[in-house]
């Protein structure tokens, strides 16, 4: 079945044989668009126009039915009214036509009756053994061998094939992004859109294309996603391939992720998740066009960025400083040159110019090429330096002289050099980019694709060093009791999966609270109500803390069994204080999208306010738990602040890999987990609290 | 003396003669182009080439000296190597000539050398009363007269007047953004390098030519600034004119910070108070040279923006989510429409259009031109919305079409229209800025240059309702003891000045501070240790806090004694404990570039680490307070949370305008004020601690 699947898809992608069902002898209607477009651009395979209106269109005989058509074509374009959809999709099925690209309209997007129909096009496709991409999509574009099924007017300029597959949601959106890529000459292979998605999924798409080897990189646009995992399969399939996969995902704040809700009937994703675990499978994320364009431009050359270190040359130091600036923002370093560096730049400087980094070099090196070639030369030459950015404006009078220079400059190194010229002259950028250069129009764009660039290395080296493959965990089959887990249950469970966590006792009298407090040395203890509705026990007078003397115990408890409303009491837990003195939140949410989340965040009275948590999928290692750390914006708060000494970050980092690893074998039945506090000291982190609800996994 | 000035700037920017000391016969040299400029762009006033290598060039007669001159020339050009530019100034001063601009370089950019003769330069200005526009730069552009008194590129291609006036302290990166300006066809009425700044300084060269009624807003490139108050009367010019001043200024970072410091040898001027600075006074900040040029197209078309509502008009959805994120990002709202608004948009919409805000409109208005203009029209009716942003993309096939929708939209309506057009066509980006209709290529882009005009439009109302003269605060002339002040002086000082702050009583003995407690009512206490070279009574066990018994008292007035280390120590000083739930840090600083600066930030062990402050020149009013506190990142702290009530912002405003009324009397002793915490409660803020230190202002 699967296998059909593929041949299925693999016929839509490479047909040799199409089918225009619904054709327009009109060849400017959408109807007629793909006939023309096929005609035109040279598809080699067969066109089969099926319109019981035409003899002929444009010279190709045309079928009164798709039953007419004289063989079972590899693809079929469907251009009817909605209602002829499903018919049509029948029709093709007995036929044996194995996939099509539905352009019509009048599905989800229409509202209810639309969805109704939609379901019926699911269901008829899927009986009629035809894998079908939309409907409501402008079709899809396979550059390479010619196939322009589609009615975008991105069809209408040049579109020779190149390494870039754009696979995109939004059709509209996407024909802007496609026209964005064809004006930077980056070289458009596949485009795609894929609508509705009533089968052919954005991910399905794009995993079905990534594997063609003239493909080098992969861009998506993005409003809604139903299988985070798929998503999470495709970025270790790029990562596998060492292709890098760039999406922009629009829904970024809370309003637009509700525009975007409605807009595509999608389930909303929480974007926070989104972000974090596409960027944990080494996926880069564009926050908009621009900064996608750039992105490709910046990974479409095929040089390597062994680290975060950029230099900089420049004509402007105020530029030079703009960039610095960006740089800090985004994560690069703008290292401090090597002595050797140094006294090598200061040899062919001239004396107003700037030998540090950035270089500046000033307005001579038009009169001197040299200055720059060597600038740059001499930069990449420093062992802290990863990337070259050239920055120079306007100087519509020295095309010819600076292309030259920078192909030199480009000639005399092999690490990445970017040139950001501002108010460029266009033909100077066409030939800069024609020589493999990558052309910038504004230093921070240019600083921000130079990150992009160092970040996807940074991945390959990562997945490298830590491996890409998910690991075999198997989900635990265990039978277990649906809701909120006793608090000595949970506390087992964790502490068998060795997650620090302080030791909890069930008393059901004031007595056995005591003896637990002499067992454990008669040092402080805790006391909280449990009862599995009670999930909030401070809010309900159910929390006695400090409590080191029998009779404050003994009245600690009394006083917490008749506190508690009315709910189904079953005892008064105690747990030893403990101290730390940093207080951390960690749980695990079960996310409908993705799957097992973990999450980390500073903890105490501003968690609420401050929500500076970070996010990951389960499972992941230590590894990936210190760069959670790394990525809290409080961090410096885990180096000590006011005399508190510093925390031990591996420990919990350990802590929150293995609390992934078993989330993860708990996947169909934990529901919801938080730790919070988790108190970390000097001996590390331990959770001092505990909530942990199972339920089914009903996706 | 200022009279002769602003004659002088007069001739400088309006000069009827200008001679060129150092041309060249060789018109594409730095010290030719000039010439070259001059008499191809029309100037209509008289040329006095000066060289004694020629007796003519391009046509003039060419003067061997300064001296041989034939009039004392309005201004002079001065393209001389550096050594003679001394000279030359003298020479000019002793013929009369008044005003000049030095393209040489050579001066504090070259090291300590260059720096003398900077110093030089400067004082043989002043004793000839030249004013002196440099050294170090490309010159300046007065395109309403013809005035091309520089070597700039940028003179070298078209060059129209119009209403943007623009100076930049970067002669590379400045030239950039005026090619950027005529690209966009905004048109520069003025273009200004000031160099070195020797004499005359960006401020006073802005504010010459911003009075220009021809000029209709005003462009600055920064990298470093002296004079705070010439800024601020600068933006206080441009407010009372209606005219947009909108800067941009690197070193926004601590690493471009130092860039820009080492490149400019400016002082560094903390960005942040800057940017807190400018934006008090009215100021747009444009963070880069694409937002400034997307600022300046937002402003210079006249609508007004009379709220922060935006409505968006979209052919896909997607655009609309990224665009309605930008506009929650930056402050902008994206408005539900009234019902009535909905129905009216109902009633034509296509269906499978969303007649919500974002309106998708859909592809279907290039067949219905009426579905975009009525639907702007119906958006902009809706009292909610302020400015519209109609989202389209590509299109090439319906230019004509296109600009002529948008035209009519435009005409329907008299608020603001903006249109962003991605990938489009560069002649229909023309025929629309033609029209006065402000295009942008990417919908973030056009979001941000709303929020310029809508922030615009609000100071104008901000400043109309507040007043934007300087308040007449005369300063204090006490004469005062510098230093760290003593508490119980520094409590007296404040509670004069109307801050509340706890009282504070100087105890000599263990006997005097339970007396204190006593008269206080027995309630708690705090002991504090009193010695002027104690600032950081904390670290030195100098602090007792919550004593309610004479017994606790008295050992802890001991233990104070005996704790401090060998420092003059003058007494203990007994306070009462005070309660808030809310911890505020409140401060002063006089700033070397903006004089007294007032603070206000969030309080507690996480201030180091989340540097959550706010800042603002005094003096202001409570309003500005308000503002100050809307601003906090973790402002939501002020409402209330886990429980704990709202605390009153008014009384935190209150406080903070009469600090800065206070602290702007004190401005010629006051270097310092720390008031932390503050705490607030129910009973409004509290100040429980205080450090103030007085020293001499030694700008």
């Amino acid at each position: 079945m699967l296998e059909n699947r593929g041949k299925a898809i693999q016929k839509f992608l490479y047909p040799k044989s199409i089918a225009v069902v619904g054709a327009s002898a009109d060849l400017s209607k959408i109807n007629g668009r793909p006939l023309k477009n096929l005609l035109e651009k040279g598809f080699s395979g067969e066109v089969y126009p099926v319109n019981p209106k035409y003899a002929e269109i444009a010279g190709l005989v045309c079928y009164p039915s798709v039953q007419a058509l004289p063989v079972a074509v590899d693809m079929a374009i469907i251009a009817v009214p909605a209602k002829e959809v499903v018919p049509s999709v029948r029709a093709l099925g007995e036929r044996g036509v194995r996939s099509a690209v539905v352009f019509s309209s009048g599905f989800r997007e229409m509202g209810v009756n639309g969805a109704a129909l939609e379901r019926d096009l699911k269901a008829a496709a899927e009986s009629a053994g035809v894998v079908l991409c939309g409907p409501n999509c402008l079709g899809f574009i396979n550059a390479f061998e010619n196939v322009y099924a589609t009615f975008s007017q991105y069809a209408d300029g040049e579109t020779g094939a190149g390494p870039v597959a754009f696979v995109t949601q939004s059709g509209a959106f996407g024909t802007a992004i496609a026209a964005l890529i064809r004006e930077r000459g980056l070289g458009l292979g596949y485009f795609i859109n894929t609508g509705n998605q009533v089968d052919l999924s954005f991910v399905e798409l794009m995993s079905a294309v990534i594997e063609d080897p003239r493909i080098k990189l992969a861009a998506g646009y993005l409003e809604g996603l139903e299988d985070g995992d798929q998503l999470v399969a495709l970025s270790r399939k790029c990562q596998q391939l060492g292709k890098p996969l760039v999406l922009t995902k629009v829904g970024r704040m809370s309003s637009g992720a509700r525009a975007a809700a409605s807009h595509t009937g999608a389930l909303a994703v929480s974007d926070s998740i989104f972000d974090a675990v596409i960027r944990q499978y080494g996926v880069l994320r564009a926050r908009n066009e621009e900064q996608m364009l750039d992105i490709l431009e910046a990974l479409s050359q095929p040089r390597c960025a062994s680290g975060l270190g950029v230099g900089i040359v420049t004509q402007s130091g105020g530029a030079g400083v703009m960039m610095v600036d960006r740089a800090e923002e985004v994560g690069l370093s703008v290292p401090e040159l090597s002595e050797d560096t140094k006294k090598k730049l200061f040899s062919f400087m001239p004396s107003f110019g700037a030998a540090a980094n950035p270089v500046d070099i000033t307005g001579q090196f038009v009169a001197e090429p040299g200055l720059l070639i060597d600038s740059v030369e001499v930069l990449l030459e420093d062992p802290k330096i990863d990337i070259a950015i050239a920055w120079i404006q306007l100087m519509h009078a020295h095309i010819d002289k600076l292309v030259s220079i920078f192909e030199q400059a480009h000639a005399a190194t092999s690490k990445p050099l970017f040139v950001c010229w501002v108010a460029a002259p266009a033909d100077a950028v066409k030939r800069l980019r024609a020589a493999g250069i990558p052309v910038f129009g504004a230093g921070e764009r240019a600083v921000e694709a130079a990150a992009a660039l160092a970040t996807h290395h940074a991945n390959i080296r990562r997945f490298h060093e830590e491996g890409c493959a998910t690991p075999e965990v198997a989900a635990s089959l265990e039978s277990v009791q649906y809701g909120v887990q006793p608090t000595v249950e949970a506390t087992r469970r964790l502490l068998e999966a060795g997650i620090p966590i302080v030791p909890a006792f069930l008393a059901v009298s004031a007595q056995e609270a005591i003896s637990f407090w002499r067992s454990l040395g008669a040092h402080s203890v805790a006391l909280k109500i449990e009862a599995p509705d009670i999930t909030h026990k401070t809010e309900v007078g159910g929390v006695a803390l400090n409590l080191s003397t029998p009779e404050d115990i003994s009245q600690a408890f009394d006083r917490l069994i008749a506190n508690a409303p009315s709910a189904r009491v079953v005892g008064v837990v105690v747990q030893p204080m403990m101290r730390g003195h940093v207080e951390l939140v960690v749980g695990v949410r079960r996310d409908p999208v993705f799957g097992m989340i973990v999450m980390v965040g500073i903890g105490g009275v501003l968690v609420e306010v401050l929500r500076d948590v970070v996010f990951r999928k389960a499972p992941f290692g230590p590894k990936e738990g210190l760069r959670m750390l790394n990525e809290l914006r409080m961090r410096t708060l885990l180096d000590g602040v006011r005399g508190s000494p510093a925390v031990d970050r591996h420990s919990i980092a350990q802590l929150l890999a293995d609390l992934s690893k078993w989330a993860y074998e708990m996947r169909l039945v934990l529901n919801e987990l938080d730790l919070n506090p988790v108190l970390v000291g000097d001996s590390g982190p331990i959770a001092v609290d505990c909530l942990m609800v199972f339920a089914e996994d009903d996706q």
